[in-house]
């Protein structure tokens, strides 16, 4: 919409009153709170409560401030700032004014016993002149320094209990990323990104806690390290800041609409290395209690940390996994589409039991949750009522922006808010060297060797933007705040706070200069990339080779067995399932199937394995522009022609025309379209319109986020 | 759609299934907790993390769980028992399980100290061998019965912080409420509304209050009482069992599309009887302190409770209207709308600051959102983007679903899992009376005064099923388990508790049965209302008498000031203000209002005071049912032609019409078309087509809920 100048100076001057009139609301519900001291319990009870409904006053006023920010960013097309950083900075303003502006002098009623316990029980019941009173434990007080800051009530009011984070504001995030995860693209790719993600996060945590070891080394040498800091400490923290930021940058890369492989990659290793980084860095602190910490180095202990590792995340991926299906078997039995509301709530319900199965079956909650999304967008979505599609995207969509906005915010804040910093120069140094040397040790060598196997080369100038836009994030804060008990930890924390601003602010700020400086392809429609490029007749591609035989069988069994079972796609399971399973073949079969059977299959084989080839073969075809009515039509003519085939022959026929397709991979040749695939087989010929390549048609399996991301926003 | 028998029972296979996994994974998941019993700090905090997350994942399931028999009930057509009751049904099953199922003993960790202290501070710093732990004060534990009972660390851990309730469940039922209010049928029906809400809420009040009183003096008489019960506590008590529940019966009401009119009465009445009982009740709680907790009745202490009452009610009313009117600005002079994520994102972190800030202030939060999501529907809603409409329609749908659902499983199981349980029956039965009494004394008397007024009485079946559908639901509920600590709340809690499942399950299950008995009209189309009795021609009724001079002033004001102030509506305001407020008004004034005055104006002039009278002139022509683009075109035209006349003459038009129309009132005449509403006026006749009154046209101005809220779950 064009943009009046007036109008822009209008909306500048509404945004400065309204920002004036919040911080006005903001200093005078502060100042109230110093007002009382009552001794009654019930009184105090309701101070506390109104003190902490201003604490997250506070927080709501950022989040509006900075969406009305990011609006006349957008209004403006100003792109150097993300909202991220945005809300960082706000978050840092709000912090300085809490700590220098507003001082809450702690009510002195907090009572220092000394009394003959020799533990700290998580439940304390006080006698009281007869009457007893349970308290909880909140965490251990460094009463050693700093104790005048301590003793700001406000101070200590507005820090969470860092498992908010993890419990309320992490899966909503992750499970969006999982949820809108470009399949396709996602899986052409997959090689490389499981790479990237599982060695690369492993080496790249080595790679740090070595460096960060020699730099506590020299610390202690030159008498600057002020605790402990054990080697273990060392991995944990490279297991932290190793968890690459799916959030800034791919908004950036979204609106840019930049290559759709780099994206892939980018998105698809961020997404991955969160949930390796979390599972790595418990499993590091499992080890570390059972072990000596000393400065040695154990291989059976990491052997076992090993072991923890992949024990964790595999079952996390099974039990996230597991709730996918089941959302998707109960999506699919019963007639909840004909309830919207019902099915929506169903599916948030079903995914958030996710998250909190695996918390109390003691795997990792976000790690489950991630590929629970990506399960739900592989067949719960397909299940789902349009109505509810649309729903269930945008309520997660909302969540993410509430979840991702709100933890910058926080991390700005908690810059001055939190009282235990240890900024230590020499460690902060030396822990943006390692990350530096611990993010290039990840992309160049492993892009070297994926490059071997590679036939679309991830070329010097993907390694160089992958190597600079590897922000870290809303992860790292969270791994960091978890624990801040020792004197290694807040150091930990405050660094890596220093490192989220540092990566969020110059690289996330540099990404779109780096894009232009290293001539990547920016404005690629994503959906439409394979048909683009193939009309351009100049760039095409080969990424065939990632759809190698071990995914080309998981592919197959998918669409064979998998998708008939969980959705109302694919060929029926009666035709493909063995004739001693037919009672339970009919009885899982849902009438949809038999109607739709060759066109979803068709419809769907685009995505994975028949990519390019298609593209390759029909690719002078033009995609008929009739109304949506027409097209349907067309569908069904070619699911009519193709009822007839076995799902054998269908597979048959895939897996040739995946052979067929190999063969002719090297000459770029545009077959003719008399030239039948595969001669022996007795198929009918290949519709003609529409091509079974061309996006657009397959509605039943697009991704639920087939638009770019942040485009809407 | 079509139900195959076949389907159905498989359907309800699946879900036999499904509870019995769910129930496994339920106890699977409690046996675990069992094992361990480490020392360690740490571990012991990832223990109570784990249960944590168990506990939620219980109500999780049984959300779940009452999702999926709600689809069965819905598509079985079975209504005699609303979902509500069936939750309260599910928790009460879990929570049997958990009382004598499952028995955790309570980890044995917290030691008794006997300190010499004399307070309970609300922070508690305790030297363990010189290391300091902060714990926090979780309340007053009764030690004197049932400490066996209190041993169970399930059961403990299962019952939420009462606030819970007031600070995250109530605040979306609330909203949603006020931004789903169908404006116009509340509008028609304001007086009686407030009357039954405002006297009714009080004169219940008093009653139940006295009554109770009555029969506390009776059980302290024959010895039943166990402990102190004021006359405070009595009216306390009538307070918070005077809110009825919007929810249950209205969800029938809609299903069965039953009289608009009754439907506005008892919508309108069980919302704001909420906000007053809140209000109420804490005003009747900050007169305890400081009175002598009597038996006596207490003139002066009466007064200063009403004034408190109205300070609050009237703060809380202003605040939440403010940050409506805020909003409404916002979306306004912003170009939000062009970024719905944004524009919904705003919208949510506005309705929810205005509870915090209300908290923040002293209000009542819960009073200040109802106000605000009717400030919000009635201004703001206009101002978003279509997108951001059905945005946020959907997601205080799902909250608002979510949260009932929430509060009713978790009444369900308080009813075993909450350990201070106080049952007498003599106080049981004589609540149960005094409920009724209390009812009656506010629905019959104020309907004999009201119809003293009404033209369009409110008949004695009314009357009867007002009376008999005053369910009580989750606000009483939040209302007395807030505050369980004497026996006498304790009592109250108990009581309060059957007294919602028997009005849950016996009168929200005997409403259907009960409007057939009463012979009331069932499915009338609330929108269509006024011109489907028009054109049936026998059952017109007149409701124009409460559109009286009061409300009509109002609404030129609103329709002449702020309706161009806060939306794109409207009449300019450079038109409507006077001259030497002219820089001031251009200034406010969008560009689109000069667009579509006119249009906006007539479309919205059907909402309150045209209603009945366009109904009656041009009941006659029928609605054209072209495509929407032709629809539009006529609105331009009628814009155009309409666009000449200033804002005092359309207001002098209207009010004319307002005349006029109530001359005609007592005869029931459809008024010819020839016959101009009022000579002297130089308009151009009423356009033919669209009619004003036809609902379906004033987009910009419609409700948001203008489809029954529950219709398409």
């Amino acid at each position: 919409m064009g943009l009046k100048p007036n109008s822009a100076l209008k909306a500048s001057k509404t945004l400065f009153v309204l920002l004036s009139l919040f911080t006005f609301l903001l200093v005078g519900s502060q100042g109230e709170n110093t007002a009382m001291d009552n001794v009654a319990t019930e009184r105090r009870a309701e101070e506390s409560h109104r003190q902490d409904s201003a604490n997250l006053l506070i927080f709501i006023m950022l989040l509006t401030l900075t969406i009305l920010t990011i609006w006349l960013f957008k209004h403006r097309r100003f792109r150097f700032l993300h909202e991220t950083g945005l809300a960082m900075i706000y978050g840092l303003l709000v912090g300085v004014i809490l700590r220098f502006g507003v001082h809450v002098p702690r009510n002195m009623n907090n009572v220092t016993m000394n009394c003959s316990v020799n533990a700290s029980p998580a439940t304390l019941l006080v006698n009281v002149s007869g009457r007893f009173y349970e308290y909880t434990l909140k965490g251990e007080v460094s009463t050693v320094k700093g104790h005048d800051v301590q003793d700001d009530e406000m101070l200590r009011k507005v820090t969470f209990d860092p498992e908010v984070f993890f419990n309320i504001l992490l899966p909503p995030i992750i499970f969006h990323a999982g949820y809108s995860l470009k399949r396709r693209h996602f899986f052409r790719n997959l090689g490389s990104i499981l790479a990237y993600a599982f060695m690369g996060t492993v080496i790249s945590s080595f790679v740090i806690g070595l460096v960060m070891y020699g730099c506590v080394t020299l610390m202690k040498a030159v008498g600057q390290l002020g605790g402990d800091f054990f080697f273990t400490d060392c991995l944990f923290f490279g297991a932290i800041v190793s968890a690459t930021d799916p959030v800034t940058v791919l908004a950036i890369f979204n609106e840019l609409k930049v290559d759709v492989d780099l994206y892939a990659l980018m998105f698809g290793e961020s997404v991955l290395n969160d949930a390796v980084a979390i599972v790595l860095s418990s499993s590091i602190g499992a080890y570390q209690p059972a072990g000596d910490n000393s400065h040695t180095f154990d291989a059976t202990a990491m052997i076992k940390s090993f072991g923890v590792f992949l024990g964790v995340f595999s079952g996390s991926l099974a039990l996230g996994v597991a709730t996918g299906v089941m959302t998707a078997l109960v999506t699919k039995f019963t007639k909840l589409r004909d309830f919207p509301l019902l099915e929506t709530a169903l599916f948030f319900l079903m995914s958030w039991s996710t998250f909190l199965l695996a918390e109390a079956c003691e795997m990792t909650g976000v790690v489950a949750v991630l590929f629970c999304g990506m399960t739900q967008a592989h067949y719960t979505f397909n299940n789902l009522s349009p109505d509810s599609q649309d729903r269930t995207k945008q309520l997660f969509e909302l969540l993410n922006f509430l979840a991702e906005n709100f933890i910058f915010s926080y991390m700005g804040l908690t810059l001055f808010s939190f009282q235990s910093h240890v900024f230590n120069p020499l460690f902060i140094i030396g822990a943006f060297i390692a990350v530096f040397l611990g993010r290039a040790a990840n992309i160049y060598p492993l892009s070297f060797l994926l490059n071997l196997g590679r036939k679309n080369k991830i070329g010097s100038n993907f390694q160089h933007v992958m190597m600079f836009a590897g922000l870290r994030g809303a992860m790292t804060f969270a791994l960091s705040i978890r624990d801040t008990a020792t004197y290694a930890r807040q150091m930990m924390f405050s660094t890596t706070l220093l490192i989220v601003f540092f990566t969020v602010w110059v690289c996330g700020g540099g990404t779109t200069p780096m894009l232009s400086f290293m001539s990547i392809r920016v404005g690629v429609d994503s959906d439409q990339d394979s048909s683009v490029i193939v009309s351009d007749g100049t760039q095409h591609r080969n990424t065939k080779h990632e759809s190698a035989w071990p995914f080309r069988i998981w592919y197959n069994f998918d669409n064979t067995y998998l998708k008939p079972l969980l959705t109302h796609s694919g060929p029926p399971l009666t035709a493909t399932l063995p004739a001693c399973c037919g009672p339970l073949a009919r009885c899982l079969t849902s009438t949809q199937a038999y109607e739709n059977e060759g066109h979803q299959h068709n419809d769907d084989s685009d995505e994975l394995v028949l990519n390019d080839g298609n593209a390759t073969m029909y690719g002078d075809v033009t995609v008929s522009t009739d109304a949506s009515g027409t097209r349907t039509t067309n569908h069904k003519h070619l699911s009519a022609s193709t009822m007839g085939i076995t799902s054998e022959e269908a597979l048959d026929q895939e897996l040739a025309f995946g052979e067929h397709e190999l063969v002719i991979r090297g000459t770029r040749l545009v077959l003719p379209m008399d030239d039948p695939p595969e001669p022996t087989v007795t198929l009918p010929p290949p519709p003609t319109s529409p091509p079974p390549f061309s996006d657009p048609f397959s509605d039943p399996f697009s991704d639920p986020f087939s638009d770019p991301r942040r485009n809407k926003l």
